[in-house]
């Protein structure tokens, strides 16, 4: 055969060229420069936000017939009602406000190799919602309202990159879903292209080695969810990983690059992974659907908010924000504002060698097909003083009594900052025995990295908080302890 | 690492066992003994169906409020109307009514090796909406309502095989959408089980083998759709499976082997393949949404059906089943009358010795996720009548003026029986030249067989007509000419 076909050696050389990114401490800036460029972005932003009551929202408007939050441009996004029921749980049937955003929003990062080294185009930037401040965020993060200027405001840079991929090379494009407790179906493509092209740095971006931006996911708050959903899509997996890299440290680095090589052994063929994540979806009974906001039982409007009688779960708040450096200069918008601090965590164990991570098939109302794969552990554990005891997620008490000799990851990072208000979770990565819960039920599965790389390909298969996690395991394939 | 973990070859022995069987034309039976038996059972099968006003549908009423035809017991399947609007297509904006069914459905077939070949049980059953009578079924096609009894009944022989699949080996799993135009997300669970157990043969049951079943489908309306549907999902491609086996015959067999050959290269790798499709469900904006039946425009209740005012598209109709073989002996049900026969085609080509086949990510009302991969050409022609120019499908013209040395595969084939009265589609594979349609624009692939088989291990990517045009291939592998 000629030179016409492609073949799948292609593949695995893009693993390759992934993980010595990873490796890669310094690039075209070093570490220290760059952490450095990066307090001194969050130190001089400007941006203020202001809370502000949800009937004085500036171009929103409530809707006189449903209750819901809308925006005059009829695009963005609304806060409506939902309406859930899940056959045979612990509570089986509520009613709740929810975002909804039908457009397709792009996520995507920028790569270009120098001096033979992959680099990703990294921007520092705010949104209303942050804990922090600026954090380090995707090349673009816009969604289809933002680059076809719905609601006014400058042309989002680089978004042509992504638009029309057809002159440059596409590293990872898929649909992937955003919270299924706060939003209803959204979702956004989370794309990476590669570029040979000369790009000019604009104020406000700089390239990353991946180990570079892997530092930094390290510490609280840093990396943004845009950026961390994007990166878990990287095809951070191929046959012959293990073997192409030097193998340092303790075992579980070996364990763990084991469990990113497509030839290493995993305790279920993905056959059988594939088997039993239609088995979930047909044996869990999901009704989910819109209702008018105003129809939402349980969920007070008082004081410019939107809550809950218990005073848990989430408020539903406005903000006025002014920005120095966005598209449209200052807006009013509402937030979802958690309440309290979650805990997503992957327990994780070493099986022959290879490391593999207890997922758990998670029904949630917002997801388009049913069942998504989410960290061993993904819960507020406040919210349970409210619910009934059979809700108390499994895992949760180990997890919080975890011993920090257990402790592969700990970071508490942000959620989306331009739809979240200080939502903040603790991701967490937990070493268990290799005999720890060997059949854990019928909604739970030890997996490989690879098996969830391969699986994040698709959409509908792992969902927001266990693609962080997936990345946060990434970010250790670069460290010795 | 010890044998404790499952590595990749067990796919590829699989890929080897299902080429195996599908080279093998006799079995535990011969061919021409499944062909008597088959002719007999259809030839003595007593069912008997006449139509009835939709109106007089024992146990089916029309709610009041919604003019909805709903069952008594509020399972099985509802005729509700659709709302759809397709931003930017010839036809923007239309009502019609359609087919809900929330639960999901099995759609299994039972395989086992006997003298090392893999045999597959299959079922001679007839559906109410079967042009003639008994056609060749998997061994339990069910939806929940049958197997859990709720509209009465015996029970579904051979069912406990695909509801605990833990004691036996999946060869396939997962959910698969349906008819676009005629059903709402409507989705079932295509299953192949192997057992190493005794398993007692029922009356109207038979083993087959891949090569025997592949024989049949070439007969007009023998191998019934959900045959045809779960067949496709067979993982059957593999690294090597073109060196595994002789290649006789002419090129263009060679080419389909090499088509079904992982290790072989294709016109566009994998990863662009899922970029393509990203950028479909991106770029097509689809709202479609149930409505009230009585809300749908242009259409027509009366004299006991329901018909679009131009007598084209579809007819609604209520039918009085009596069956001899049935969970249940008689019963009333409306069904789906489609106006005219459609033509389902693949235009092919050999690429440097490879098949190709031309797919169309197609929008269509009813899939859950924008757009699915359909044949080259999916449509009733008749229809085009009443629709604007614009709206006349690509390829159609070439595919009806094909000539006799080009048509490769050419049968009439029925659609689900239990839904619909006398459906049936001309399908087709036409081989082109290697320089047809290098550029066929933007919602057209040229994609190889194995391709097709990777998406096919999820949902949401190859419809129910490229599903049987994929089946269609694979049963030329059996062929010389």
């Amino acid at each position: 055969m000629s030179g016409i076909l492609s073949t799948p050696t292609a593949d695995r050389s893009t693993a390759v060229r992934i993980t010595e990114s990873a490796l890669a401490l310094d690039g075209v800036a070093r570490l220290t420069e760059l952490r450095t460029w990066f307090a001194e972005r969050r130190a001089h932003d400007v941006t203020t936000v202001e809370p502000v009551p949800l009937d004085a929202l500036e171009r929103w408007h409530t809707d006189p017939d449903t209750g819901n939050l809308v925006h005059e441009s009829g695009g963005f996004f609304r806060i409506e009602g939902l309406s859930a029921e899940v056959r045979g749980a612990a509570v089986p049937a509520w009613t709740q406000p929810i975002i909804t955003q039908r457009e397709v929003g792009v996520l995507g990062i920028l790569a270009k190799e120098f001096d033979g080294v992959l680099h990703f185009l990294m921007q520092a930037k705010n949104e209303p919602g942050n804990f922090d401040g600026v954090e380090l965020s995707p090349t673009v993060q816009a969604t289809r309202s933002n680059y076809t200027k719905v609601h006014g405001g400058s042309a989002v840079p680089y978004i042509d990159y992504f638009l029309d991929t057809a002159r440059n090379r596409v590293i990872a494009d898929v649909l992937q879903s955003e919270q299924g407790a706060w939003f209803h179906q959204k979702r956004n493509r989370n794309i990476i292209v590669e570029t040979d092209e000369d790009v000019t740095v604009r104020d406000g971006f700089a390239w990353f080695t991946l180990g570079q931006i892997h530092r930094l996911l390290a510490d609280d708050a840093v990396v943004n969810m845009d950026s961390r959903t994007v990166l878990s899509c990287l095809p951070f997996s191929g046959a012959g990983l293990a073997a192409a890299f030097p193998i340092f440290g303790d075992d579980f680095h070996s364990a763990l690059l084991h469990s990113c090589s497509d030839d290493s052994g995993s305790l279920h063929s993905t056959g059988s992974i594939l088997s039993w994540i239609t088995d979930t979806r047909s044996r869990h009974d999901v009704r989910a659907r819109t209702i008018p906001l105003r129809d939402v039982d349980r969920w007070i409007r008082s004081g410019g908010t939107i809550s809950h009688e218990s005073g848990l779960f989430f408020t539903v708040m406005g903000v006025s924000v002014r920005a120095g450096h966005r598209e449209v200069a200052s807006w009013c918008q509402p937030l979802v504002a958690p309440i309290g601090i979650g805990v997503n965590a992957f327990l994780v164990k070493r099986v022959d060698g290879v490391l593999h991570a207890l997922v758990h098939a998670r029904v949630q109302p917002g997801y388009l097909d049913v069942t998504e794969l989410g960290p061993t552990v993904q819960a507020t554990p406040g919210n349970y003083a409210w619910l009934p005891p059979e809700a108390r997620p499994r895992f949760l008490d180990e997890v919080l009594a975890a011993t920090p000799d257990t402790i592969r990851f700990d970071s508490l990072l942000s959620e989306e900052g331009g739809r979240f208000h200080h939502a903040r979770n603790r991701y967490l990565v937990i070493e268990t025995a290799p005999d720890h819960a060997p059949d854990p039920g019928p909604d739970f599965r030890w997996l490989t990295l690879h098996q969830l790389v391969g699986l994040l390909r698709h959409s509908h298969y792992v969902n927001v908080e266990a693609r962080t996690l997936t990345a946060c395991l990434h970010s250790l394939t670069g460290t010795t302890s």
